[in-house]
C-alpha cells in the first residue's frame, strides 16, 4: 500500500455517512423503512444506527455495483442461507423497488435450485408470493 | 395455468438439451470444462450428464437472465453457503469469463459481509485471489 | 471414459422421463402430489416441470437404491439442514408412504442428534408429530 | 494419556448423572422444564432421557465453565445457526435465569452481526423480544 | 407416559454402555478407531469418553435401525451440512465397513444433489474418492 | 425513543472510531494484526478499513461485554457455523490473548457438541490444537 492510497491505514473521508444512509434507506427500502428499522431494533438502537450508517451509508453507497445487482446479490445469499426469511422478503421487495422484475427474481431462484438445492428455490418462490401479495394489497388500498 | 400453456402438465419441448448443454458448458466455463466435469464425476458419470443436460442445457440456457447476472447469483450463493469452495472458485472464474470485472466481484463479496458476515467476505476474497493467481499463471504460460 | 460407455459424452436414452416422473411423483408423494407441485410452482411452472422430469423422472427412477432408503436420505439431509421445514414434512410423509415406519423415522432423527445437534432431533420430532397429526386427521375423515 | 488418568479408556465414575441431570434441568431451565422435555420427546422418550442424563447430567454439570458462560455459548451458537428458533428462545430464557442481563444478551447478538451477518442479529433480537414478552406476561399473572 | 414405562422419569438400565460402546466403536469404525478417537480428543479426553459411551454405547446400540441404514443417515447428514469433511470421510468408510456398496454411496450422493445442491454431490464424490484411495492403498500394503 | 436519546435518528458521536479501532485491533488480535488485515484485504482495502473502523472501533469498543466474553461468543458462533476455519483459529488465538484459558476453550467446544453436533466439537478441537502449536512455535523462537 503506497503512501498516497493508504486505505486501511487512514480514516474514512468526511463523515456524511449517516445522512447518506438515511437517504439510501428510504430510497432502497421504501419510505417507511426507517420506522421499520427502529421497530426491529427497539432493544438495540445502535444496531439501527449501524444499519443506517454502515449498511446504507457505507456499503450500499459504493459506486462499483448498481442497486439492481446489489439486491440480486442479497436475494441469492439470503435464499441460499435459508434461515433469514424476514430479510429475504425485505430484499425481494427491495429488488422490485430497484426495478428487478418479478420474472428476473424467478430466474434467480431457479438458478439457486442447482447450487443450493430445490427446497431453496421452492421456499424462495413462496416468499416471493407473500411479497407480491402484500404489494398487491397495499397498492389496492391506496387511493 | 391455461390449457394452452400447461407447463407442468406437459413434457419439455424437443430434447436438444444435451447438445445445448455441451455448448453452454464450454462457453461459460472454458474449453476444458467438459474434461473437468468428467474427471469430477468419474465415480458417477450420470451426474456429469446431468450437469451438461440439466444444469447447462436447461437452467443456464433460459433466456430470462443474462449470463453475467447468473454467475453473480452463483458467486453470492456459494460464498454465503461457505461450504463449497471448489465451486465458488469455479464460478468466480466463470464470472470473469462472462465479463464480470474483478472490481465487481469484490463489490459482491463486500455486500455479502452485511448479510452473511465478515468471514464470508474475507474467505471469498481469498478464493478470488487464488482464481486470479491461476488465471495469471495460465496466461503467462501461453505463447 | 471408453467409447462404449461414454456417459457424460452422450445424450440420455429415449426421453420418457416426463411420463416416468409423473408416475413416480404420484407413487412416491401421494395422488395429490402433482396438484401440490403445480400450486407451489405457480410463479415458475418450469420448476414444476423439472420436479416431474428431473427429480422424479431421473433421480428417483434410478435403480441403485430402493425408495425407502431414498426417503431416509432425504429426511436425514433436510432435517440436518434445518432450513427446509415444508420439504422435511413432505419427505417424512413420503417416507411413511414408502413403508418406513414411524419408529424407524424416530431412530433416524435420534441418530442425527449426534451429527447435527440435539435441536435438529427435537425439531425433526416436532415435524414428525405434525405429519402424523395430518395423516390421522385425513384418515379419520375418509369414509 | 497416563495410566492414572486413562479417560477414554475407562468408564465414567459412579452413575449419578440421571439424578444430577434432573436437578440441573430444573435449576437451569425452570421448574416446568422436565414437563416440557417430556412433551417434546413424547415420540422418543429416550431422547428425553438423554437430555436429562447426558446434556444436563454430563455436559452442564462440568465444573470448567460457569452457567452464565455456558448459556452465552448456547445463545451465540443457536443464533448463528439460525435454524433452531425454539431452542434459541429456550436458551435466551435460560441465560436470563442464569443471571445474564437483557443488556448483555443484546451485546452478544450485536457481536454476532459481524461474524454471522446482520440478519442473525436482527432475528436474535426478535426472539429476545418474544422471550421477554412471555416472561412479562407470566410475571404479571402471578399473585 | 404410563407408570410402567416412565422413560424420561427413570434412569437408564444397568450401565454397560461404556463396554458396549468400545465394542461398537471397533466393529463400526475399524480396529484402530479407539486410537483415532483418543488422538482427536487428546485435549478433551471426556469428549472421547462420550463418543465411546454415548455415541456408540447408547445411540448406535439401539435396535431400531440396522447399521447400514445408520451409516447412510450419517453420510446424508454430513454431506448435506458440508462443513464436516473429516467426519464425512470417516462415515463413508464406516458405511463401506457396514456393507453399503460403493454404488449405493454414489446413489445417496446423487439423491442429495436435488435436496442440498449439486456442489454437495460433487464434494461428496470427491470425499468418496479419497476414502476409496486410502482403502486401496491400505489393502495393497497388507500381506 | 425519546428526544434526548434518539439513537437511530441521530449520527454517531464524534468520529474517533478509526483511531479507537486501530488500538483495539492491536490489543485484541496481537501487534501484527493490522498487517494481517491489510494482507487479507489487499483486493478490497475498504474491507480492511471497515474491520478497523466498524468491527474494532464500534462493535468491540462497546462497554456492555468484557473482551473475554466477546471472544467466547465469536468462538461459539464460528465453530457452530463450521465454514470459517481461518476466522475460528484467529478468534481462538484472540480468546487466549484475552485471558480465556485453554481449558475454558475446551469447555466451550464440548458444550457445542450438544447444540451443533459432535463434528463441530471435534473440528473445533483440531483448530485449537493448530493454534496452540503455532503459539508454542512462536514462543520458542523468541529470545
Amino acid at each position: 500500500m503506497t503512501d498516497d492510497a493508504p486505505s486501511t491505514g487512514a480514516p474514512a473521508p468526511a463523515d456524511d455517512r449517516f445522512q447518506r444512509g438515511l437517504e439510501g434507506l428510504a430510497l432502497h427500502s421504501g419510505p417507511d423503512a426507517l420506522a421499520r428499522v427502529e421497530q426491529m431494533t427497539a432493544l438495540a438502537p445502535d444496531l439501527g444506527r449501524w444499519i443506517v450508517e454502515f449498511v446504507f451509508g457505507e456499503v450500499y453507497a459504493r459506486p462499483g455495483l448498481d442497486l439492481r445487482t446489489r439486491q440480486i446479490v442479497n436475494v441469492a445469499a439470503l435464499a441460499a442461507l435459508g434461515n433469514a426469511v424476514p430479510q429475504l422478503e425485505a430484499h425481494l421487495n427491495g429488488a422490485l423497488i430497484a426495478g428487478v422484475t418479478q420474472e428476473e427474481l424467478v430466474e434467480v431462484l431457479l438458478q439457486l435450485a442447482v447450487y443450493a438445492g430445490f427446497p431453496v428455490a421452492l421456499n424462495g418462490l413462496t416468499a416471493l408470493e407473500r411479497v407480491l401479495a402484500v404489494r398487491a394489497a397495499t397498492a389496492v388500498s391506496e387511493p
